[in-house]
């Protein structure tokens, strides 16, 4: 099965000039969700993971699958003001001005294997921020996974002291 | 297994004397997570569910979970702005304003029996507006589930159309 047949590409979205990697098309598909599902599992399967942390709001979709598949707790990572509970919250840079995130404090126990999943993987600011917010609650980033990867925003360079593995590749 | 000890009550979020029923702590257990999944799908077994519908963004958790447990597609309602093709949006009035709701106006085929899940049932704006989005897409809503539903603020009577159902009730 080629996943690419269910990414669609929407122009000039969200502004003029971007192509938007539009995954929908993918949920709506339980062929192909299983499919790229299956695709994550088998390389997981000699690796110990505690917990998966996926990331507001698209990484929840295949970050809730994988924690199910894995029979392991999923942590949702979101923006802020969102999660009730005691956080730590972390900032980094976008293209115009900063974004933020949050995740529970009590969420990982020190020295729990964490996988993080993310929809997409461009700038690799968002993913390299929830790193950091893993590691501060004590967390050991082990792998982190991406339905989809756009090569030419170089988002792997922030990842590479890290297990980076990606579905579908532009 | 008592769901309700997997949900914790936070005060005073978002705001002075509200109290909210924080679903983090059954995610993070994968026990609690299965055993919530299999009550609401042991409600649906006669039942023809063609795709489920998960509201922005706590519905996301148990909606794509539902979905790939009754092997069918997963359809994200979002806030506006958030999904790239065309869409129809509704709005409805919260204690103070309005909010708006989007789902991509092609997800779902004229007469397809839809599932709509979100993880708490409150005064019902939000899933109401969700059911005339499945309805303008040409889709029927024929059930409705919830992790929580909060029987004080009487949620149930703008789905009074409706088949609801909910795990836990407070």
């Amino acid at each position: 099965m080629d996943l690419q047949n269910y990414v669609r590409d929407i122009k000039d979205f969200p502004k003029e000039g971007v192509t938007y990697k539009d995954i929908t098309p993918l949920l709506l598909s339980p062929e192909a969700t299983n499919f790229a599902l299956q695709q994550f599992v088998v390389k997981l399967k000699d690796m110990r993971i505690d917990k998966v942390v996926g990331i507001e709001s698209r990484g929840f979709f295949f970050g809730t699958l994988l924690a199910k598949e894995l029979n392991v707790g999923f942590i949702p990572v979101r923006k802020p003001g969102k999660l009730p509970a005691e956080t730590h919250t972390e900032s980094y840079d976008l293209e115009y001005g900063k974004d933020t995130l949050e995740i529970h404090a009590d969420a990982i126990k020190k020295g729990e294997q964490i996988l993080l999943h993310d929809d997409v993987l461009a700038t690799g600011g968002t993913a390299k921020a929830t790193c950091n917010l893993i590691e501060r609650c004590g967390g050991e980033v082990v792998y982190c996974n991406f339905l989809v990867k756009l090569l030419f925003l170089n988002g792997g360079e922030k990842l590479n002291n890290y297990n980076v593995h990606s579905l579908i590749e532009y």
